[in-house]
């Protein structure tokens, strides 16, 4: 039952192994209402909006308790009216189904687009999807985290201008490639870019973020369905006080604010890999993880190979 | 900007001050899905159902990412059918009225029954109500926070079981009252008892919880209006798994298990005071805050009252 002295490195896709400094960041006790926590707060949001190279006139990061699934369902209950909406959902994935799932429970009215597991999305279906309905909004995921696939999402945000109206709404789902996958809101295409503190970042599990086009935020008031996860109240609020609506994890957010000063620091970016099997394992390559642990890895993968009699092209491990 | 090396005290109703063993046990990276702390989840759960004297035959405790109002409007969402449901909401305050916010927003047929914030729920009025309305759910706050006042949850729970049917729900936010006021729930009474780690557990911020009556619990799939906020869902995938469904605060978990161990040793009861005069403020006495401190926190009372020329009636502060 005790936690170990030193502890294992985690070859997961969050929650992950972050510095020893972001961890300690956590040894303090700040009021969610003191001026030093509330400092922090406005100072993460704006380092969000310049990771995601999105203007502040244009664009407002929302910050909101819960993990990353909540600020997406979050996103969904928000931006999506009661009445008179139909989303398109492109998905290759888990996360992308997991999206179907939110807006079947949410009443919402959609269609879905879907591509194996093992593919990126096509441009070229979703194209011919574009044209053949008008769609209020388009989501996506951007890195499936379940395969590790990366989707075209500025080719998909070229198209949604082209076929959607002024007024179509781009979902991106970006949990594990914010902050990692160089992502640009120069353009206005993305309505909704959404992440958490515990992936690329590599902060603390505790809450998520979504990075939202302002203008468009505005005529969301009374979309949710729900008090907790609304977008629209928590930034209004926000706004006008500095403070969060509910009790925040004010230590994971302490931890966040460092952990964006590291990344800072190291300018760091890490791809994702692909994989295309079937039958496979994912291993993480995001947090506190350097070459070295990456070879011990690949070493402790061909002990193990070996010792199941798999053979594998695994040249370059001793 | 920056954190202090030493913290001020926090006399707040949470986030409030921990000792450095909760904040240190932060200091680990667990794996969501790791033995460790698989089993630390487990520990916790069954504390929870001891601290609130219920069998765990009867009732299950289940954790929820996010702050305790996502606890308390899952509780809502999870408990009450989407059709031929009725509740009674019993307020005195702010805490009460965010209950009636979340049935207004969650589409819940509901009716109230208000008090003063500066008087307690009145018995013989929750009476008359009962008797003359058939409800399936009543629900209370149990300390309200807001202004102190500690309702009487057990007088209320026995008039629900008198005019009730064997199904109506009795719904307690003991958000600021649970692990400091005793409760028990052994007579089955009680069918959702909610708060949060970072109340009178003395826990850092970053998740709730819910006792909940199991067997109720059972009857509740398909209720909710929310994927992330479905308390059936997220106790059905811890049993089978023993792991949430969307990654949790494991840190704040950790810390949680820490403070649990805390409390244990301490065997520490806090009763809170309750205000009755308009124009006030709040003074919270929950977290690591001890005789001394509130002597300190008396005297500079006294020192701004003399500053301001108010006169206090505060003999024993020197
Ligand atoms: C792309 C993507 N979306 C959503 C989620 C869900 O995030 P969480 O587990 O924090 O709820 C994840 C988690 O890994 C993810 O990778
Ligand atoms: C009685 C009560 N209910 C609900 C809440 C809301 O909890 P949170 O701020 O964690 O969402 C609080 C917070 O103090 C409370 O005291």
């Amino acid at each position: 039952m005790d936690v170990k002295e030193i502890d294992s490195k985690l070859f997961t896709p969050g929650p992950l192994t972050t510095s020893m400094t972001v961890k300690q960041a956590m040894l303090h006790d700040l009021g969610s209402r003191d001026t030093v926590f509330i400092n922090i707060v406005a100072h993460i949001r704006q380092k969000l909006l310049e990771i995601a190279d999105a203007s502040s006139d244009d664009y407002t990061a929302v910050l909101i308790q819960g993990s990353g699934t909540y600020a997406v369902e979050a996103t969904f209950s928000t931006s999506v009216p009661q009445k008179n909406a139909k989303v398109l959902i492109i998905e290759n994935g888990a996360y992308g189904q997991r999206m179907i799932k939110m807006c079947d429970i949410l009443h919402i009215d959609y269609d879905t687009l879907s591509f194996s597991e093992t593919e990126q999305v096509n441009c070229k279906s979703v194209e011919e999807k574009l044209k053949s309905t008008k769609y209020t909004h388009v989501a996506v995921v951007h890195c499936e985290t379940s395969s590790g696939i990366l989707n075209p999402i500025e080719q998909i945000a070229a198209l949604v201008q082209q076929y959607g109206s002024d007024n179509t709404a781009f979902i991106v789902d970006s949990m594990s490639a914010f902050g990692a996958i160089p992502v640009s809101l120069k353009n206005g295409l993305i309505t909704f870019l959404i992440s958490s503190a515990n992936k690329c970042i590599e902060g603390i599990p505790g809450f998520a973020f979504v990075i939202c086009k302002r203008a468009y935020l505005l005529k969301c008031q009374g979309n949710s369905r729900s008090l907790a996860l609304d977008l629209y109240d928590q930034y209004q609020y926000m706004e006008k006080s500095r403070q969060f609506r509910f009790t925040p994890p004010t230590h994971a957010i302490i931890a966040f604010k460092q952990a964006l000063d590291e990344l800072e620091e190291e300018g760091q970016l890490i791809y994702p890999g692909k994989t295309t099997v079937t039958d496979c394992f994912r291993i993480g390559n995001i947090g506190r993880l350097y070459s070295t642990d990456m070879e011990i890895l690949a070493k402790c993968i061909k002990d193990v190979c070996v010792e199941m009699n798999i053979d594998l092209p695994l040249k370059n491990v001793d």
